[in-house]
């Protein structure tokens, strides 16, 4: 089907009318004028010629089988066609008409209509309210684009036609070579995950760039993302991640984790290169295609002034090395960083080659950013025509930015087409360049294996089962507690209570001192509710607490249902950590983790991850939040077992990986000492969704 | 001076030669085509003609006097060419010439030689190294860009030639009026300073635009940019802010505040609108030139799908708020938010200013972004021409991104100027319009009324004159902490011990329980060299404590220099912060507040801000940390007395204004409670400086 989508032989469009002005005929002219190879049929009801073609009345009419329809009828008409057109042969129709979505009940029902006689036909169909498709090697515009785009290796899967033209506008502007341009509009048939399929196979493609507004399905895009991003690089923007909206309702239900976060999480693991412009995205698949990546951070700039120190400012924030340059030598390797190399403003050509050439051929140099204002060069036009045919090394990236002289370029392509990447401002130029530096990382990361625990999974199970029978979907401290120990968790000893006696019954054979706690699913925080006494040295204090935390609680929280209260051994004092994991309805289990109470929540301090994760990133969770240099130990300071953090953080994704029924989970505190003393759960919560997820 | 700089009626041009290719022919050609309504003499020893004048051998041959020289000499005749000129008159010279600066000595000697003599012959010197100065309503295109810009409200102040060029050539290609364009190049001669001034009392400039890569000044850049602001906005971009050096010398003295954070801190004050990218630059005085301040904070956004939903994404992560639109009612300010509102993009012209007209009369939106795909609309050219028609009322602004439709935007130009500030895509738009509103907010701040405390100034200037003279540049804890006594901070009670008898006597005068700590400048940092016994109850503890103190420091600190143990009182627990200040070269005393301890370091969660400070700034320094919901007091826990902080940072910034020769100080930490409480400074430290800074 998709096949009949890239490169049909016979193409029929189908239009209420072919008239001036209406979305058939421009889909026509624009098909022949893009100097299509194979036949285009035009049928319409009304009759008329459009670029020399005669309106048949119905598709079966022409006299051969087609393989692709275009459709731009009125809604209503829609289904009738992909019918005619399946009979006629179609194995695939593009529909351009709108009007199947949205609150009116009448467009619901037309969706479903068409989407079920797509099925039914077996044809693939692409939208409504496509755009439509382009295949340039093919030289086939189905789409009524201005014109047919330049070929070269860029793919582009669009879910907006405004965003689709605009991105085919930067494209001819900047001179990009293109592959395939896929608008899915409503995307009720092909999804961005078959197109990206498609486009991983398709060796015509060598850049993939995606503007999506929705996902369908998380898992699989990210799937299918990562299948893809080992093989060539997958631009991604993703829009709609900011409604006032989402934010809000995040706030009231203490959500951490966000849309956004998720988003990112999701486009790391799977090797996503994260666009979060809409410049970004040409930005960068022009350098993907016109440079190597890569092989370090080393980057030397080659400047006639101003705009080289624009450039080292923004390696700089990058997070990349300026070296080469007066004022260090390049590679000394100390984290000094260099200069940008200076060229004066009336250098010949030749000069500028020359700069260029000794920092290419220099191995210290992992890549070079030319940062030049054409206009304010001596002979602008003969400079840019021999800087653009100097071409990288393999491992070597080359990238410019011509300040202001992007009109020049023009001028230069009319006898040598420009080999580099190039870009309005050294700002953007740099941007480009750490997403490759950040692909290349991606593609060179180690191979993942995640740890499997032996752990006690049938307690759990049955634990779990016994709650959703009883629709109890939150999970009290003590049987949290039982969940996380037949984990492997560390967790005090202790028992639960319901006289002042039996609270000194069990503290004594415990051993003292103990923390009292009241145990009821109704107070998820106990201090806040004065629900917790610690420290209880001797029976008398347990007595005295059990009565007080009884009395106390019945007259602030008549309402809350209270089992009882729990006594447990007081643990070791350590630093204060948050182990959790909330399930987020695309992406399956997002680990967080953080420092431990009221600093979690006011720092914002906190890291994420998708379970399941492996010891590498799991100690990565820990050193990208700014607590971590706390943990390791400043001076002064004794440093945890940061080990045994991620260890514990390991488990979790496994428990979260085992029990998809699990919505969410806390260990808030884990106590956490030096190495060598096991860390221990001091307080943790579960929550149960009443179905499973899919997927 | 400025004057002869900006409109002068004679110019002489004095080169070595104007053959072709030259920069003296290029600079007559320029201001000839340009149109200039004055005389050129041009000077030149070899003789010759261009642009119809023949080279005279001495601008004194000239029959009449000149009003500016621009010269384009070797450096090593520039010095006798200035002479000459002022004898011919010349008020102002602009010396294009380079070769005055860097490493050879020869060169700095010419530099002196030329400001030298531009001194004594009392001329206004532009340069070295300047592209020249362009006086668009004058006529007067005196730098050799290609050509004179249109006429508008914008002018520049630019450090750099390439940068200059390049925003000329942008300026050009988005359709920007511009008044007067200035490259200071070296700035030998008028410095950014003088050209602020200038440009601030010109009626014909509405918006400036600096980019510098030094400041000379800081203080009196901020003088004239604050006094400029009041009346129109100043945009600057300071470049070369992230040297890797300066970050690497930053990291070894501990220093927290870097050049970066004190340039931010010093815009913020003084209303300098912050570019961060050099497209920042135009893309904002754009937006201030074309259209009026936003009243609020409620973004319309009208669109035709996608680039709706990008700039709905971008408000959203400006801190801005979506209004209108489906889904919610405008203005309802429930901080819900609502949507972009849709035209379809096959709507008439017609239908798309009908939309723009509604949300521009809806009195409860403030800004309107126009997010369009104009090659994605039936009939692009002219709807464009219909919208570029409107205007905003005075208290709404309006922006427009024309995604992709850039060169479309050149044809409508042809038969009715655009009066939209336009944007290749939407997120730039909206960052536009979110300098807009920061600016509009400075504009509107209330007075600044700094509080000046009654305090004992003479005994700090005994205690710091004391310590200059005996060369001792870092006072002690006990020293440190009377300088913040005579500040009316609370210093708990104490004494300096120098055998165990007295440390007792001293602890039972003062009360128990105490704290005891080596009393010496060399040991910074107490806790982490174990110099530091808390809560010591009875006279036993503290003996105990003070032979162990006294054996422990000689043992592992051997070389330094103890006073004796310091005996202090142990005063409440409480939340512990960090008030401190530092003096940047540039904009002087720099406070910094955060949370005490190890926290400010690793959690980064400081703030900062220029001394003086009024009580609201100091309010305003606690809101702008993480930690201020955590002081403020979180559900469960108390909060801190928010106003003795704030009061703290006032008499810190007294203390830092009345006594330029204190380097650096901290409390740290400083201990706050309940309100009511008194907080207390626990330890502190002062760093004095071997002479005063200049200005």
């Amino acid at each position: 089907m998709l096949d009949a989508l890239f490169s049909p032989g016979r193409i029929a469009v189908m239009a209420d009318s072919v008239g001036e002005g209406t979305v058939g005929r421009r889909l026509v002219e624009r098909l022949v004028d893009g100097g299509f190879g194979g036949e285009v049929v035009v049928v319409c009801e009304g009759g008329g010629e459009v670029a020399g073609r005669t309106c048949v009345a119905e598709v079966g009419d022409a006299a051969r089988k087609v393989d692709l329809a275009l459709i731009a009828l009125e809604a209503a008409g829609v289904k009738r066609a992909v019918g005619q057109a399946a009979r006629a042969g179609a194995q695939a129709v593009v529909v351009a008409s709108a009007g199947f979505r949205g609150t009116d009940p009448t467009a619901v029902e037309l969706e479903r209509g068409l989407v079920q006689e797509c099925e039914q036909q077996g044809v693939g169909l692409l939208g409504p309210r496509s755009l439509g498709v382009i295949n340039v090697h093919h030289r086939m515009n189905a789409s009524g684009a201005a014109a047919l785009p330049r070929p070269g290796g860029i793919s582009i899967i669009s879910q907006s036609g405004a965003v689709t033209v605009a991105l085919l506008s930067w494209a001819a502007r900047r001179r990009l070579g293109l592959a395939k341009v896929v608008c899915v509009g409503d995307k009720a048939g092909f999804s961005e995950v078959d197109l990206l399929k498609a486009l991983t196979a398709d060796p015509a493609t060598t850049v993939i760039v995606a503007y999506l507004e929705s996902i369908q399905s998380g898992r699989a895009f990210m799937k299918a993302a990562e299948r893809a991003a080992r093989h060539k690089p997958v631009i991604v923007l993703k829009a709609g991640v900011t409604p006032a909206g989402a934010r809000a309702a995040a706030a009231h239900t203490g959500q951490l984790a966000d849309a956004n976060i998720a988003y990112g999480a999701a486009f790391r693991r799977s090797g996503v290169v994260h666009a979060l412009t809409v410049e970004a995205l040409l930005d960068y698949a022009s350098a993907f295609e016109r440079t190597p990546l890569p092989g370090g951070d080393r980057v030397a700039i080659v400047t006639t002034g101003g705009p080289g120190v624009l450039a080292a400012d923004a390696v700089d924030r990058a997070g990349l090395r300026v070296v080469g340059g007066s004022g260090s030598e390049s590679g000394d390797g100390d984290g000094d960083g260099g200069a940008p190399v200076e060229v004066s403003s009336d250098a010949s050509p030749e000069q500028y080659t020359a700069a260029v050439d000794a920092v290419m051929a220099d191995d210290d140099v992992d890549a070079v950013i030319l940062a030049l204002a054409p206009h304010a060069m001596a002979q602008p036009l003969e400079a840019l025509r021999a800087l653009c045919q100097r071409s990288a090394d393999p491992n070597k990236s080359i990238l410019a930015s011509w300040l202001g002289g992007q009109e020049l370029l023009g001028q230069v392509d009319d006898l040598v087409r420009c080999s580099l990447p190039d870009y309005p401002s050294p700002e953007r130029a740099v941007a480009a360049l750490k997403a490759m530096f950040d692909y290349a990382a991606w593609r060179k990361r180690p191979p993942r294996i995640v740890t499997r625990f032996p752990v006690n999974r049938r307690r759990v199970e049955r634990i779990l089962t016994h709650h959703l029978r009883s629709g109890q979907l939150e999970l009290s401290e003590v049987r949290s507690k039982e969940v996380f120990r037949a984990y492997n968790f560390a967790v005090p000893q202790g028992g639960l209570a319901t006289s002042g006696d039996e609270a000194v019954e069990i503290a004594e054979r415990i051993g003292l001192p103990v923390v009292l706690k009241i145990d009821s699913p109704d107070i998820p925080h106990k201090t806040a509710a004065g629900a917790l006494r610690l420290n209880l040295g001797n029976p008398e204090a347990v007595r005295d607490a059990f009565d007080l935390l009884m009395l106390r609680i019945s007259q602030r929280l008549p309402d809350a249902r209270v089992n009882g209260v729990f006594v447990e051994k007081m643990g070791f004092s350590g630093r204060e950590v948050l182990l959790g994991m909330q399930r987020d309805p695309q992406f399956g289990p997002m680990l967080l983790f953080g420092l431990g109470g009221i600093l979690v929540e006011t720092m914002e301090d906190v890291s994420f991850n998708l379970a399941p994760i492996t010891g590498e990133e799991a100690m990565q969770m820990l050193q990208t939040t700014r607590a971590y240099e706390l943990l390791r130990g400043a001076p002064g300071h004794h440093g945890v077992d940061l080990r045994s953090i991620a260890n514990g953080l390991q488990r979790i994704s496994q428990l979260a990986t085992d029990f998809p029924l699990i919505a969410e989970l806390d260990i808030s505190p884990f106590i956490v000492g030096d190495a060598g003393a096991e860390p221990y759960v001091a307080d943790a919560r579960i929550v149960l969704a009443t179905e499973a997820p899919h997927g």
